[in-house]
This record gives structure tokens, C-alpha cells and sequence, in this order.
């Protein structure tokens, strides 16, 4: 995606420590690469490798990377989970499983909270993921102070290493950042208008369907009214707005020098009509 | 990942009309079955494909799209963003460059709020992305209600499609579904334990300390007695734990038969010494 010079300053500001992401036993280099992409578009840069499969450094995880060759670049190759985990103070493991353990467990908001806690306090975090295949093992999970699950459709549970940690990503980067994000409605340069200019908009409608005897029969007239009115409402018109449509209605006003045919009766020419 | 049998039920339910997904252009049928897959595990089964290039059916789609046959088998074909989104009554453009466009812009989270709001009236919704290389163009957006964007960090917004979809996908089940997750801790069969459980634990293990004169000096004692407490409290010990504690602190206690040698002094032996 291109750069956009137009990104807001809150979108860049990012509460405490962001986690680690350790993938246990990783198997395929692809996998690794598109785990390391996910991360560095929410901001993570510290990934952790425990025996992978196919050892590393990986030109297919490289690849997947796409651009983000700093995580790659920054990996940690470890050979236990143990040593992978050891500086840090809070570890959650992902599992699609329930495992009837004795450990709480949270969907990634709740974790992101947790997660965000602990780094505003300086205490480091980890999210463990598991193998392609079969995830953590009940050993692998013991090491952890929590586990994460994903809210997904329980007959089609599916999620892939990566999409794991796109979603965890994405839910620390929100609650980190609290949910700014990188542009807005130009609510600054495009406020929306004045109820005196849209009020005047609505006259100038008003009248421009007078004129062409809109409202009939009469007594249908306030009701159409408010019934325009109201739909205008909802479009929150900028000043550009109303005034283009202000600028409609007077072009639609000065077409309408010939008056329309009422049914059986014949055509009035005025001097004002245009062919 | 295998049929979990203790999915709780309210992770199956899922409040209203599910939204449909629309691919504008794509141009890889991988990101086609990568996007299905994403939606699958999310419950989301209305995937439209608007001029895809490779054309369709896709095998590459259908592969990368693992088990999520079903929503490869339903996908829609149109020769036009209009006519895909035709019958919807809502519909979302997701793009990551601010365009000063007069149209509001909600994360995924507030637009699962809205698409669900919908779908809980029978409103249908869709969400629109656009092709790999550059997105959707203004025209697309302007047929849109709302533009979607994600919290991503502004210096390396690089997320594909289907990570889009993803994300977007996981917002609107978390909403739909208020959150429940498919498994939780099992309060139900592995309750904490009653305090008279624990605190006579406690007794046992402060006592055992007594017997090795592990308090000293004795005016620390109380120190370290709510030391001790407070670290098990954290750990909410279930019946069986706290078992597990009482039997530990036994076998410890026989084995302490033979006194802990202090400084200086001989050791003692007794009829009760171990090996």
C-alpha cells in the first residue's frame, strides 16, 4: 500500500512493551514469514523460533515476509520453549483445544488487555503458538499463565499459525494504541454545515417544487416536506455539499421555464423556454 | 484442528443475517480461497467475486481455501461492483488510504457494531475489498455507506486481502456472538476450593515450616506466613490442587524425619532417618 502523508499522529502512539511471538516447532518457513508480515503490520517486532522444522534462516519465510525483513532480520532461533520464554514475565499459549487445565482462558481482547497491562508496567509478554498439525502440547501449556482461544465457528475451526497471530496482533495494536486509527472522517477540513445554510438549502428546495407543483394534494405538503428534510439530514452536508446542491436546484429551476404538461392538456409556450 | 465435543453452545450462536464478502478484481485465486477460509472460521459463508482475472472456478482458489468447500462451492460471480452489492442495504469499502472522502470511517470493531445491528434488523450487509495492488477506486467507495479501515502501524500497512477479511471477519462474529468463546475455564467440574480447604492447608504447610524452624527469626514469621498465603491465593487452587499441596507437604514431612543440620553442629540421627 502506498505511504499516506495524511496519517494521524494518535495512529503512531503505542502504550507500553508490545509481546513477543514465540511459534513452537514452526513447519513450514512460509508459515514463519507470513506470521513475521502480520506482526509488523500491528507493530510487533519480536519473533521467537523454537526448532523449526526446517531450520533457519528460510528464503521461503523471507519471502512471505514481503517487507518486513526487520522481523526477519531480528528472529531468535531457540531450541525449547523453555529458553524462549525465559525473560518473559506473562506468556498466554494459543489453543483451539479445550484441555481441561486449570488455567484461565481469553479470547484476544481480553489477552490484548492483559497483554497491554503488563507492557505499560515494563513486564515483558509473550504469545506461544503451536504447530501447524497439533499445536501445544499439555507441557508446552503448563509453561504459560493463560491461554488464548479464538471466538471462531466451532464446526469449521481452521485457523492457520499466522491468522492466529493476525488477529492477537491486530487486538494488541487496538487496545495499545486505543483504537486510533490511521485517518478519520476530515472532520477538520469538511465540517459539516450550518443549520441556517441547510435550512435555506431546504427553502430553496422547497419553493424550486412549489413552483412545479410538486406537493399535491396541499395537505400531503408538510408531510413530503419533513420526509425530504429528513433524508437531507442524514447525508451530514458539508458547505460543498449543500451549496452543490443548492447549484442543482437552481439548474433544475431555469430548465423548468417551460411548465410541465398536465395530463389533456396542451403545452404553454413562454418566452423563456429552451428547446 | 480436530472436532473439539466440549464446544459450549453459546459459541454457536450467532445474532442475525451474517454479511457478505465482495472481492473487487482480485487477482490471485489463492487471496480468492485464503479470503474463504478466513470467513469460514468465522461463520461467514457469501463470498462474491467481482471480474476476478484468472477467471472462475479456480482451483487455486478452491486449494487454498482448505476445508471451506462450502463457501468455494456458493461463491457468486458479477461483472460489476454494482450488481454484486445490488441487493445489499449496507455496504462497506475497507481501504487503508485516506481519500477526503465525505464518509464516516469505522475500525473493524465499530463496523461489526453496525453490520450487526443491521443483521439483527434482516438488513443485509456486505464488505468490500478491493484488488491486491491498489484497492478500490473513489467510484467504488462513493457506492459505499462507510469506509473500514484497520489499526495498523501507519509506517508498514502492507495487509493482503484476505488478512483484511480476516480481521474483519473475527470483529463481526466477536459481536454477533457477544464475545463467547468456543471454551472457557471449566469452573463447572474443576471448581476453587472452599477457603476452610485452603486455609487448612495453610496450617499444614506453616506448621510442617515450624517442625525445620523455618521462620527466623521468629518475629518474621508473620511476614512470611502472609507472604505464603497471599502466593498461593494467586493460585486459586481447585480441591485437587489443593490435594496435590497437602500429599507434597506429607511426603515432605516423613522424609524431614531427620532434622536439618544447623551451622557447626553435628547431625542427629533418630529411629525414623531415611537413606
Amino acid at each position: 500500500m502506498s505511504k499516506n502523508a495524511n496519517i494521524r499522529d494518535e495512529a503512531r502512539v503505542v502504550k507500553g512493551l508490545p509481546p513477543a511471538v514465540i511459534l513452537c516447532e514452526p513447519q513450514l518457513g512460509e508459515n514463519i514469514g507470513t506470521a513475521a508480515r502480520a506482526m509488523a503490520n500491528f507493530g510487533l517486532v519480536d519473533l521467537r523460533i523454537v526448532n523449526p522444522r526446517d531450520g533457519w534462516p528460510s528464503e521461503k519465510a523471507r519471502a512471505a515476509a514481503s517487507r518486513a525483513d526487520h522481523v526477519i532480520d531480528a528472529v531468535q532461533v531457540f531450541d525449547s520453549v523453555e529458553a524462549a520464554i525465559a525473560d518473559l514475565q506473562f506468556v498466554f499459549a494459543t489453543t483451539a483445544r479445550s484441555r481441561e487445565i486449570s488455567k484461565p482462558v481469553h479470547g484476544p481482547d481480553e489477552a490484548a488487555g492483559i497483554a497491554v497491562a503488563h507492557g505499560a508496567s515494563g513486564n515483558r509478554v509473550g504469545y506461544l503458538f503451536g504447530r501447524e498439525r497439533w499445536g501445544l502440547n499439555n507441557e508446552e501449556v503448563a509453561l504459560s499463565d493463560a491461554i488464548v482461544t479464538l471466538p471462531v465457528e466451532p464446526e469449521f475451526a481452521s485457523l492457520n499459525i499466522a491468522q492466529a497471530v493476525l488477529v492477537c496482533s491486530y487486538e494488541w495494536r487496538k487496545t495499545a494504541n486505543g483504537g486510533e486509527l490511521p485517518f478519520r472522517l476530515d472532520e477538520e477540513t469538511h465540517p459539516p454545515a450550518a443549520k441556517e445554510d441547510v435550512v435555506r438549502f431546504f427553502e430553496h428546495l422547497e419553493s424550486a417544487l412549489d413552483t412545479v407543483n410538486f406537493f399535491r394534494p396541499p395537505e400531503r405538503r408538510p408531510h413530503m416536506v419533513r420526509t425530504l428534510r429528513n433524508l437531507f439530514q442524514k447525508a451530514q452536508m458539508t458547505d460543498q455539499e449543500v451549496r452543490a446542491m443548492r447549484g442543482i436546484i437552481a439548474a433544475l429551476e431555469k430548465r423548468e421555464a417551460r411548465p410541465r404538461k398536465p395530463r389533456g392538456e396542451k403545452s404553454i409556450d413562454t418566452s423563456e423556454s429552451e428547446s
